[in-house]
């Protein structure tokens, strides 16, 4: 609910127009649009986030049926809000994309995205991506591909890892330019604290589940990010390439 | 080394004046002071840190002998360096506050911090810090402290944990001028999603090893906060409130 | 082996009509029936399971075979005993539906349930059963679906997140009318304590693997609801849905 | 804030005596009481919680400092409320019978109670607590002073592991009269499974921190609870006989 | 190396009529038979372990090739060497009992067995086999065909878990007859430490990997045995029928 | 309660001259003598133990207070029953044996032992303590303190680790002596698997705590001993040695 | 880049003749290849690692796609470079081998390796590969076939676990001739302490995945060897015979 | 026992002049040194162990007792064999520099070494020791005592974490001159992989327990360590300084 109808909502509460029970019920009926199929509502979709948290709706397409997610990105397209479907299985991706071609499927981010030209915003720069390995590439690019479904314009340095220290040091200048940094690494995870001491800005860590046995599965890269005494170094969960750009679109939207 | 010195040098290799050889033995020895015990050099300070990353010096008290703790701070002092010394045992800060009382030792916060009135700088709003139970306090207090003495100016909303809501919510208006959130929480950890959940700023969530059993010494915290489908919550180390000020700053100096 | 015949043998000890070692052969013997497959008994059934703990018969598909299943479902339903299948493959489940129409398979909570008209009881109101998220449906309705099989009346209120807490808020009067709560969360599994906060009825905190790294596969969102601070919350078995509703089932009963 | 009060304070909202902001600012004025040491509020207090959980307030003693438990101790015994502190050292709790001799303290437990004798209510029977060995007796009576202090009436069968079943099958009449069960056990933790197969009840099991290396500090009996297959047995967190207590209550008071 | 050869050997060392050093080559030569394939040897195979430890080879199915798996029973099919094969998919014990036909192929405990008339031994009786659950059935299977390989006679008591105590109360008299028990539980792995205080004779705990969530896949059930403080309890693998039958086998042999 | 009293009983109801209820009464009040103190009963002392599993009444000391553990002694010792006392501090202990000369406390194995001259049993031959590390004496001396308790006579071989093989290969004979085999061994805790390949005895592993960093306290020998494909052996827990001498017991009985 | 374009470099920095900021951008420039693929580039190919560490291109097959691979494969093979592709499935590798026949691909070690018969240099002797079990042989294989990529020579000998330890005491003349020692073993990973305790050269553990249940895939065997007070020993990543093999070669190089 | 005796020995039973049976008993006899107390050998001392590894022989300090540390130094000592202490503690570290003041006690490195002038050998440089930060600097330490004791002479890198890495790169010409380099790191131990991306040498990498939560006592930095796809990298134990020297030893003494 939009801020412009709760405060009229209260006022009519306050002018005596509208009981308190009346008001109760009324807050809880006009929150939330509700998708149901066989009785069994699925999905409360926010329609308003934007104004919340200044964030288009997402879909995270782990655990959800195809039918789910198909539900709930045609309800999104009908109402014209931009829909960014991640973590989707290429078959029902690339079903997507045929169904709504207003919407691009990426394989490589295994993403969904889909923008009317009038809810584009101007690009805003600042972002850095830095990714280790090849293997890290999907995670970098969800992140990536998430930002620019958020307006932002993210500047890449990818294969970059810590035993090739030369690498990483040809692309100071363009680090050192950087408002925010997201560092992608599996493995041990050393890339981000090495970075964070390299720049000024916020560096937010990805690790990934690159490697193998002692790498578990991408544990041994957020322990080591949180063990990190870089200062400015900040951790979200294992392949979590979408939280990075969340965070990354909020330190950068001040 | 500040930036004046190295173009110099480096513009004495460009004319000739100085050997490759010459220039990168002086780079070595330039850069940082050494502190010597027992002919076992114990560490390099670098007093050009603020330089680089705007943060004044840290010492770490863990794992350091008060000797070691001693001559680092005395080894500041003397230069007019700001310091604050995390992690430090009572008597050991004691002391340093009677022989240095330039400084302050803060029981609760487990921290020594001093600073000449130069090094002051103009304080920086936006910071609020949010803790979860009475047990939480000296770890949102080691983020207070830190943010201080970075000039920041912390609002802080304590005991406000999920099992009593209403708490929480009744400070929503200060939580919703946040420019950055420390939100610091143990046990289940869940108070930084809630809160991520209801403002559209940053927030850093500080796991605390409050909790016994299941609570798992505060990995469960760490684990809970990092799995959160809350957008825009990035993690530190569990009870790293000094990591999180860290983070803070560098967002809020953007 | 029911209360009146097992007195009746005790009687028969104690006026000598029954040796005191037959007695112990005939208590053996009576107890349970066997079903035997290539003379391998593989299960025990026990008729008389309502009498000591008032529940129906429930077959835990997982682990067995689709034969095993089968035989166990055909001997229970010639006996006119009621049956619940749980976490069925669905291949498995339809077979059994078109064999034995008297019972229905469900999908989502994977579950076949069978009952004749005669053993149904009178339904019984007081449980709410709340879930976080799209993907913790399953578990949600594998609690919901073996409620009903024991004659309770769930009401559902899902999709309610911790971080968007006014969509749980809304529900507040439906939650303040249960007599017991179920809780079903994946991720940082905050929901339960949230609700049990708000609630002065038992609450049920079943975990589910839903989420990804740091999830741990449900570990994350079970060590969370254990460590809660919340009281009256107890919690069961990662997705154990089914355990949940038996537990709701022995509070109701009371 | 109790119930009547909030009432008025809408009515007035409603009748225009009372503006939306005041009644905003008011409601988060009045909710809490907070102890003040030094400018730092380390913990708010909810009078009202009675009303909102029908449990009297209770202190967790670990975690906080003698000074902070004494204050919150003594606020409360002023306004005549009653208060339980667990996990309490004996030093702190001899400290604090000593200065209010209105209440007891138990080292086996480790709790001090304090109840004038207004606020006591009749007591309620119907709760068994059972423990499986001679270590498992700090939990086990933790559960049950913390069930006394809720005016329960705790029916004690100890020492009753499941290596010697002959023990605890003496007690079946007792336990079958239970209208919940609490189940102490460490080690392997398999003594709630077989109570809860023994009886009709809802059954707590709690595990404790009792064994050594295999037993993993209590998580190998949490995790066995868990894992069991018993109908009606839900768990708390290890050593937490407090939890299970509140658990008790809320179940019995339905 | 049977022990005439060695002693032979070793004689003619000490007569002079072999030297020290032709004698380590012609030791190590004898030793063991090597099958190869492409140059490389795969297995050595030892035809005497009968002699050193009394139990015919195995083959341990699992991280074998097919082909290797079939080269090895061939071998010693050809040198009338009785021959067990555990963890053998059934695709390829099926094809084994075609071309083998000497043997037979069991698809429950997953083994392929065949031994010549000649190499029969007595049958050797006191083994008792105990299970919990259906799903338990492969293990306590595996033990049971490794222990009539061995020539044992196991007397198998199945479906008896301690959540219905009744079932295994009724086959007291024959537990009690056991000289060895091997019991094969999952989930909580509760059984064996019962079945430890009802007997006399020695208990071998094999835990499975049958639970789901907190089962730990069959760790809780091995931590929890390994807890026990049940006497003349001692524990195998997760799963490890085989090993627990191998045990017993040396137990009886005494 | 012994055999002869139970058949005299259950004889007693198949003639009527005792009700079943009376009989179930009496056959609860015989069994087991209770110790109490301030009303809380905290240990059931089974003397009949030795009919039912051949082994004197052992204490684990560890968990119990010194009050607690000097009254089992007192009433033991005061019935002339043999008892050993386990993981026993050096204080405790030391009092001990000054009350009770009857009894020796050791201070490396940290056992007390007291018997009267009356209950001596014959020597039995059989049992081979093997150990690995000088760290390693106190678990093993913990096993052959109560090997000797039960009347075992074990022969010991010490320092003996897979490092220096030579040192457990001139001990052969010995070894392939044994009935039983105790190998006690940290660190990796290979000594097992290389001692079971050498002998037909059963083994049985003791994992200990001994080593630091990746031994994992013990888990590491537990898991290695576990993973082992020499058979013949089982396992106790960590530091267990106690345990690993009631199961040699049970074994040499037979 | 190699040294002497380096020094070249730098020389005309030094001469004036090329100004700091070019001299820079000519560096990072110069560097490194980059392949790229729909814009985004996927790996930077060091052409000069050979310089810098002495060891040719190898490239990890696993987590990249089969087109990923053979652009690399087939850039190295035109510019005439040596390679190495480990981890390599079945299908991917025979297509390697049909299109680039200069190389061969490895079913058992699963690698493919391509030399122009120039670049082959000298074999270089002195390094042994052990093993335990027919399982661990793809892991010594990728170990040996690496050391062959590298010009050594590895002996090896396969099949020697520990419960059999006269198959490895027959090799000991091999074994005491190594330069270095790579050991290759799963489930308790014993084979390198005793292999260690053996000889007097460098001993590399390979911890294999090889094993079930409490060999945790590997952990078991790496937490040993990390154990192990064996004297020499080093040890790799679980299955890591790549590393193995890239250690063996820079200690026989020097 | 050395090579001549044995020769010797083996010569007499090819001769005749010695039976089998006492070449065995005299072997057995001859090999090792056992000091005993109260009855109980605690350790067997291998004189001859030089001869086998080339290292004289060390004591790790951790898990013996006072008097079992001076007896076994006093027989060295006595036998003017060289003898290194490590982990000991002060208080008995300096009472042996007392009583043996041939020795020195190292309190950094926590170690005891003593040597007589004869058995001195030439020093042997290009073992290179680098530490990440002043917490490290006991296991840096533990390495360099250890090294020296084995007449290397290490040159010592210390405080050169990743998050400055100016401080690692201006010691690059000393680092590419080792023959070996030990690189000690806690935290996120990421300084090996660097490291090892920089020099040609082989890198022993030791983790420390420095660091707290994530840090994992040390796990994170080893895990770190093994996932680390950087060439020519090993790993030893958690703070196992003196493993690290005793693998450089070998490796240079090729």
């Amino acid at each position: 609910m939009d801020k412009k109808r709760l405060e009229a909502l209260l006022r009519q509460v306050s002018q005596g127009s509208l009981s308190v029970r009346s008001a109760a019920e009324r807050l809880a009926a006009l929150e939330t649009a509700k998708l149901e199929t066989d009785k069994l509502e699925y999905a409360r979709i926010d329609h308003h986030r934007p104004l919340r948290r200044g964030i288009p709706e997402v879909v995270l397409g782990e655990g959800k049926s195809p039918g789910q997610i198909q539900g709930i990105v045609e309800h999104l397209i009908e109402r014209r809000a931009p829909v960014l479907v991640t973590r989707l299985e290429a078959s029902v991706g690339e079903t997507l994309a045929e169904r709504h071609p207003i919407g691009r499927y990426d394989p490589l981010s295994r993403t969904y995205f889909a923008r009317s030209a009038k809810t584009r915003r101007k690009p805003r720069p600042g972002l850095v991506i830095v990714s280790a390995g090849t293997a890290d590439l999907p995670v970098a690019e969800e992140a990536a591909v998430t930002a620019e479904a958020f307006s932002l314009v993210p500047d890449r340095i990818y294969d970059v890892g810590v035993a090739g220290l030369h690498r990483l040091l040809e692309h100071l200048p363009r680090l050192r330019q950087a408002k925010v940094v997201i560092v992608v690494a599996g493995m041990e995870g050393a890339l981000p604290s090495v970075v964070a001491g390299l720049v000024e800005a916020p560096v937010i860590g990805v690790p990934t589940s690159v490697g193998y046995g002692a790498a578990l599965a991408g544990f041994t890269a957020l322990m080591g990010m949180l063990s990190s005494c870089a200062e400015g170094l900040t951790v979200v969960n294992i392949d979590n390439g979408f939280g990075a750009a969340c965070a990354a679109r909020v330190i950068l939207q001040r």
